[in-house]
């Protein structure tokens, strides 16, 4: 059976998993009719917006896909069209799991902490398998058709454009996703703690405030079907540029090459299983403990992956020792057990980047606590602290990437560094599993709260939404680290794509040419700016729910006394259309960048300098982005859990000026950690991919 | 007459004028028995940590001057001391200027406004021309007596090797002094208005505050001894930088060698005499503008100083058409008129980032206002918005940049880029004298308020003072602009160096190599590593200065009763220990980075591949740094021309809830801009340069 068969099918039995999940999380109670009243609202909201968003997106994607279909032709726009539309789904599917999980994770809590751990998590899973079963589906069989139906070469130059079209089809959506929902999300939040906690003076998700639907609606959007699109595009990317990167360098592997392309899906697949094993193995023990739970899940998973990926390697290539690429620049060549090194050290990264990121965002460790602490002395100082921690929180996972680049490359070459990367995202689908189960949490919280729950049930809720936000900030450090090694592939594609394309141009990629130094320069840029557009954007979308909230209220004056219900859809529908607005101009940054620095350096000093200053901007987005991206979100993630510390009663606990205090960094930290810094993912990648396309079209 | 001595010349007029003026500062009255009390605390608070600091940092540079006498001998270990010595010779004069000006500015804001302005501007002139002068003194004094009395060809190892110390000396004492510095004034500036303003409620700068007294010996010793020995390094190491590389890349220059490598000590000092002329043009207008007072003094400085670099280069090569260095790779060589045309683009590229970093900090435009506007709504979305534009203020100075180097390369490749960047420092005494005005002011301003003086006084100085925290943020940004040329020079002395003393060693600094990324990767986080440290240790000295203030609140109630006096020495005591202690780790990274890079790195993949990490790990630091400094500096400027926007009566004025929030904004801005900003500019500098002594030793 070809391997790519065998990935299909892996990507199957996600799929199934998914199917057979739903129907328990759908078959549990959803709780009285309040409750459900509410959960309605939300989902009505969030539906409402993800269709707003993907019909805003379709319009951009039919005219990027005709450019594609134009210069790169018809196997490529459909490649494009999958990666988009497959995207979307993953997003689509986990917000309405989402959606319907939170009120029976309320409902459940009432029975027990384990119970509403069951059931988000296993909410939490569904999308995380179906991320990865999707995108591995979508990939193998793109490939199976194109190579076993089709008959192509696998190193095709139609395979290869066709395989990074697909991955520009799940970036372009990926990008407005994160940064659509990531707007959203915040500025729905943000807006409601300002006029709703400080000028009103109720507590959060107080039914009694306009944007309280709003806020819930957002964490599903943005949180749920933001971040899956995310994961989908940073899984498609990596695993394809690893399939590229060895069509285009490996020249001598003869009736290996199709195995050895074959073999990231094979990983990609065998790991799908092993992370529906894991996910049998998170629950809580005898302490209770939540993230400990959480932990032996991954730690199952992580471990059975180990001989799954042994044995992948050893299928596909025939043996351990069969040696291949000899021919491969400034590297002997690698074997099946030097490719098993590697991928073990992409597992161990991967590891190493949760442990670093949990110890930055836990309530359990120093900076946390640090923050927690400068609270007491005020806003300025809890801000400053939190400030010093994101600076610092980028140190031990810059190491780890360094680490792991070297020892990859010893190992074997540029090629072991893309089999880290695959290893990486092999375990995407536990990895969303944590993530996505948080969402369903903080839901289930204000579902509790605005239907009047008993406060047992809101603070078992507050405990699972306290590792939420932990687990959060692992999913973006995790797809962030995955992100520099996958840039450094991606970078690879492109000089190797270079030299096919342009085998007469000599393109001085050397530190000492001015204009690598121009690219590095602009592309660190790039995050900056990217930065800046989407916390202005949070800022002035929240400024107008401000303003619509307060109208409420002068208007309606029953609202405050119960009397009235507010007009949640009015706000749901105010947030949806200023976040589709904003989403837009940052999202093409990205795009255009790349582009518009090969032509203005081509016309100052021709072709080989914008080739160099493209290239250099590729490293640079990844240089830049990586300290951008890592520090928004696991500076945000410790603010709002220093914001829990302090309400767990420490520091004069809830209500205190050291909580208010909390308060306002937490504030900050929402459009760090969920609008600014997890877009600067797809926006390394996109940078990358349209620079491969743009090598294409200009060859073309 | 040889150019250098033109230059010593040049230099010594700088001195004469420095020595006249203050002459006539000192001549001014000041004031009346009560404020010359207060004054006379500040003085003796600066002197005394101005020399503890000294202290500490001798014991340091004892140290590394015998490593460099050992390792590159005894005239690079007098290079060496030299620098360190007039660095914190530029310093300390600089300081003590200040500290007898502040009360004189007080005095004479009570004649009128001009008068103010006057005292202030020319204690500013006093501590901006010796900077200049004293660091142009160092290098050409030392070139003179290297080549001219003992006869050593120009471009002879030894004076290369001495040029480097002598610019290591002033980078290491520059580091410890910015930092140090700016721990102290913002520790006590933080600490100051935690206890009082928030908790104790009184206002700012009231006698009654036990920290009063620090807060403002830290204007002195952060904002004007820790700036003056900053530029200090800044002009040695752009100066020295461009004669190394002259001396290391134009082999066929014959007699022209020396007048070209002399040029730009000559271009320093026909500048200075211009810097000069346009102090006396700073005076008001009939709009009582005061920036535009300052614009004309910069203005008649930089359009003097364009014939007078004519004159100089023309003189110096003999004309305008001599082509020269038509051996050097990758560019057919350059005249008098390509680098004239450099020179001119340094003006440009001075004057464009001078008007950005207003546009970005003043009261007058959109990012300020906007900050302010974002107060209405509370302390967090202040801090998002200021966040925002920190991050967006990047933008604009980075295409600067980048055109700057395109530009200078097509026309005179690096040795343009190198001219350049000389022609931006030569006007360093000017930018200088604008930015000391700053902490003379601001002391006036402390001194009025404690004085008891009259309310039109607070007025004037606080006008003054919020066009200094313009000037202030005006003048970081430029050094650090400054700072993307120089460390291209610095990175091209590094490969040349490299090339000449390991002729058999291949290194690939290209982007394809792995370990180019990783050194990339490495160096771009040295400034976030370092900003997180001296964020940091802000917080932990200003919660030491918060006790402090609560204990003597506590143990002696006739404080806040008029009745007995603070014991402000104490306070300055504490902040001293703190200060000093805390800046030593964070001032070691950039020393040491190179170095445990280069031998990390080769053992594991041996020397070559060492030399690569290390040389991307040079431009790492700028790539990373040049964004960490302009967005913290910037940010931090427009943070506090917010609160003093507000102040001024918008948006609900003082004390409103906006102000409130605005406060909270400042504060985050102070460590931002004052302490861990400024201080990454000498910190790209001295990784360079340890780089560059690192290749000497390891070729001894």
């Amino acid at each position: 059976m070809s391997l790519s068969l065998i990935a299909i099918i892996c990507g199957l039995l996600a799929v199934i998993y998914g199917f057979v999940t739903s129907r328990q999380v759908l078959g549990a109670s959803a709780g009285n009719e309040k409750m459900q009243e509410i959960a309605a609202a939300i989902q009505e909201g969030a539906s409402a917006y993800l269709g707003r968003q993907y019909r805003a997106i379709a319009i951009v994607g039919v005219v990027v896909a005709i450019l594609v279909g134009w210069f790169l032709g018809v196997t490529s726009a459909v490649g494009f069209v999958i990666g988009a539309l497959l995207s979307g789904v993953a997003g689509y599917i986990g917000m309405n799991i989402s959606v319907r999980a939170n009120v029976r994770t309320a409902a459940a809590a009432q029975t027990g902490l384990q119970q509403g751990l069951t059931m988000a998590f296993r909410a939490g899973a569904i999308t995380g398998m179906l991320v990865a079963g999707l995108a591995l589906l979508a990939i193998s069989c793109f490939f199976y058709f194109l190579t076993d139906v089709q008959g192509m070469r696998p190193n095709d130059r139609h395979v290869i454009d066709a395989l990074v079209s697909l991955a520009f089809g799940a970036s372009l959506i990926s990008i407005f996703a994160r940064l659509g929902g990531g707007i959203f999300t915040k500025a729905a939040d943000v807006g409601a703690d300002l006029v709703g906690k400080v000028e009103a003076g109720i507590p959060e998700d107080d039914p009694r405030n306009p944007a309280v639907i709003a806020d819930n609606v957002g964490d599903n959007v943005g949180d749920c079907a933001g971040m899956a699109a995310d994961l989908f595009e940073t899984y498609v990317v990596t695993v394809g540029a690893t399939m590229v990167l060895i069509a285009l360098l490996v020249k001598s592997a003869g009736d290996l090459l199709m195995p050895l392309m074959s073999l990231p899906l094979l990983i990609g697949g065998v790991c799908i299983i092993t992370s529906i094993i894991g996910t049998y193995a998170v629950r809580l023990g005898s302490s209770n403990n939540i993230m400990g739970a959480m932990y032996k899940g991954f730690l199952l998973t992580a471990i059975l992956s180990i001989p799954a990926i042994w044995l992948s390697i050893s299928h596909a290539l025939g043996g351990m020792e069969t040696l291949i690429g000899a021919d491969l620049e400034g590297n002997g060549g690698f074997t099946g057990r030097t490719l098993f090194y590697c991928s073990l050290l992409g597992l161990i990264v991967t590891a190493l980047i949760i442990w670093i990121t949990e110890y930055y965002t836990s309530t359990e460790y120093r900076p946390v606590r640090s923050i927690a602490k400068a609270s007491e002395t005020g806003h300025g100082t809890n801000v400053i602290q939190g400030l010093a921690i994101s600076l610092e929180s980028t140190a031990l996972p810059t190491l780890v990437i360094c680490a792991g680049i070297i020892i990859a490359h010893q190992l074997a070459g540029l090629i072991g560094i893309a089999f880290a990367a695959t290893a990486m995202l092999a375990l995407a689908g536990m990895v969303v599993a944590l993530d996505a189960y948080g969402p369903v949490t903080d839901n289930a919280g204000g579902i509790a709260e605005m239907a009047g729950m008993d406060d047992s049930v809101r603070e078992k809720t507050d405990a699972l939404d306290a590792v939420g936000n932990t687990t959060k900030a692992v999913t973006k450090g995790y797809a962030i680290g995955s992100a520099g090694l996958a840039a450094l592939v991606l970078f690879a594609a492109f000089t190797a794509d270079l030299r096919e394309f342009f085998p007469n141009l000599t393109v001085n990629f050397s530190l000492e040419n001015p204009y690598v130094i121009v690219g590095l320069l602009l592309g660190a840029l790039l995050p900056y700016l990217f930065g800046a557009m989407g916390m202005t954007a949070v800022g002035r979308a929240a400024g107008e729910v401000v303003k619509d909230v307060r109208e409420q209220f002068k208007n309606n004056p029953g609202i405050m006394t119960y009397e009235t219900k507010p007009n949640y859809a009015r706000t749901v529908d105010l947030v949806t259309k200023a976040a589709i607005k904003e989403m837009i101009i940052p999202s093409l940054l990205p795009v255009l960048a790349p582009i518009v620095v090969y032509f203005v350096i081509a016309m100052v000093a021709g072709p080989a300098n914008a080739f160099a200053a493209v290239g250099a901007l590729l490293l640079g987005v990844i240089v830049g982005g990586l300290f951008v991206a890592i520090s928004m979100t696991s500076g945000g993630g410790a603010w709002d859990n220093a914001k829990k510390y302090i309400e767990d009663g420490h520091h004069g606990g809830k209500g205190s000026d050291a909580h208010k205090a909390a308060v306002t960094g937490d504030t900050v930290g929402d459009p760090y950690k969920d609008t600014a810094g997890p877009a600067v993912n797809p926006m390394i990648k996109i940078t990358n991919i349209v620079a491969l396309l743009l090598l294409a079209a200009l060859a073309a």
